[in-house]
């Protein structure tokens, strides 16, 4: 089979491209080629059983997609986005990727018509939901999000759901969660200290924490987002049925509870390094988000996540620290 | 003030007009100029108080709603769209009507800058939603719909939302119940029937039931539907929040019930009028809309409908036939 990957060049992409040239199958299918895409150039895996094809460009530019989609990939996986904070920072670029460039993709596979008709899986997000909401959120809450990329991903959604149901492609949405612990360097995204105070002890760094030990927020791991992706291109669509778009489940907990796991997995000297330093802007950003989701037709259609922070920790240290930390 | 309606030569649009000549007047301040707009020529009401310019032209092609926007009209009425129907057979029309002419609409009042925020009042759809539904549906429920109309509506919804609260106009979405009984002829909408086994027998003819009578649906008069667009053009932003798209309250009977007013209303020899004829691709359709709304957030925040399907009944023989019928 041919697999098509939009945004192979981010975090959750090139974790995805290795899954897949370690598996080297999917669904039970052997996998002969995969085109990598990204508006930089993606880099390929060193080991992939399967032809593996590299392409930049800009997908939000009219004919940019058709060019890939004509070679009919049996599944697509659209991963490409601009970022919460630039989308809401520059209007014209958000609209243009998230929805335009997403838009010419769903409209270059509708346009072959013949009969093609590939799994394409869609990184929603979380964001799609905006405060106030319950806690936790059922899966058929309205979507009202406060963010331009909240409101990208909603559309895409919607327009995921209609072209599926007109029979134009077989897409799946899936809304992942945070994912912790990313790897890499800190960033300043409101977001980072989630991911900054495990990854960062670990590693025998400090790490700042700007929130109070009770914020609580729902997590899975790279290593679960690359398994929802993989379980979403391989699903009975009929057992989903015309509602396409899927809350992900994850773990709900509070940063005391990330902090506590993160003793019992390393001990106390790592969970030293990390700093209180309360900064009450960051505080009210992260007021205004999601706490915990009720996944049920996600957990019922097999999506599987971590079930405590613990296990978060520990793929973490096995799977970027090649099993040990800074003691 | 200057008024400028986008689908003024649609009933609603019409009906609209007509009522702005009559008061002259906008929550309080003289109106003195409307710009009618459709892609046929509107009639202007014979006796306004003020200026009216008619316009024909195709509002989703670039550049043609910014000639009008161009004036910088007050409070902007868009009600253009592809009836369900339609949009639902020409997959490529519904799309470019219905979410490419609103968002150059809404792009070109963006594109003004300049601290250019006219109010917009956009013609939602209870299609925003589809089943499986609980009865009736909340506020906060989730829009899964399920014809490309009801996407295209609930994705201008969200653009809405997001412009709004960007601070780039002032919208206000309103997701109108079926309009009935809709006056002069069937037009090419799945949901004309609601209309016609009223208003056929009232005049005299013979009408057709395409669905059974258990079919439950909710409904409110042309008179109340302007009555919302009235008051979603007056009412204070700050006091509707962030969500911008509010469920109208309605009538909700079945087809029974409706049937059951007629007769008490106007009498067994008008309901004999009826005729039963089954039609299963209207069936299908209908039987993915809602049944009924708690319209909660919009009567909170005083949006008026009918109380009865009699008074329904009663505006139509008070508003359209002169307070008589055809015994």
């Amino acid at each position: 089979m041919h697999i098509l990957i939009f945004g192979a060049a981010g975090m959750v992409g090139r974790k995805l491209t290795e899954r897949l040239a370690k598996d080297g199958r999917l669904g039970g299918r052997e996998i002969r080629r995969a085109t990598l895409h990204d508006v930089v150039e993606p880099q390929a895996p060193p080991s992939a059983p399967f032809e593996v094809r590299t392409v930049a460009s800009d997908f939000a530019v009219a004919g940019e997609a058709e060019k890939l989609v004509a070679e009919r990939p049996d599944v697509i996986f659209h991963l490409a986005a601009i970022v919460s904070g630039e989308a809401e920072m520059d209007f014209d670029k958000g609209y243009r990727i998230n929805l335009d460039g997403t838009r010419y993709l769903f409209d270059a596979v509708r346009l072959i018509g013949d009969g093609y008709r590939p799994r394409i899986v869609f990184t929603s997000s979380i964001a799609v939901f905006g405060a106030p909401f319950p806690d936790p959120i059922p899966d058929d809450f309205h979507l009202t999000p406060l963010t331009s990329y909240g409101t990208q991903k909603a559309i895409s959604e919607l327009l995921l759901a209609d072209y599926t149901r007109k029979g134009l492609f077989d897409g799946i949405g899936i809304r992942l969660p945070t994912i912790c612990v990313r790897p890499g360097k800190p960033n300043k995204a409101a977001s980072g200290f989630f991911s900054n105070i495990i990854r960062e002890p670990l590693a025998g760094h400090e790490a700042v924490l700007p929130v109070s030990e009770d914020v609580r927020h729902t997590h899975a791991s790279p290593r679960s987002a690359v398994g929802f992706l993989i379980h979403a291109a391989t699903i009975d669509g009929d057992k989903v049925g015309p509602r396409r778009n899927l809350s992900m489940p994850g773990v709900a907990v509070t940063v005391g509870e990330q902090i506590e796991a993160l003793r019992k997995v390393a001990g106390e000297s790592v969970v030293r390094r990390i700093r209180r330093e309360p900064d009450p802007f960051v505080a009210k950003i992260v007021a205004g988000w999601s706490r915990g989701f009720d996944a049920k037709r996600a957990e019922k259609l097999g999506f599987k996540a971590e079930t405590s922070f613990d296990e978060i920790v520990r793929a973490h240290i096995d799977d970027e620290l090649g099993g040990t930390w800074v003691h």
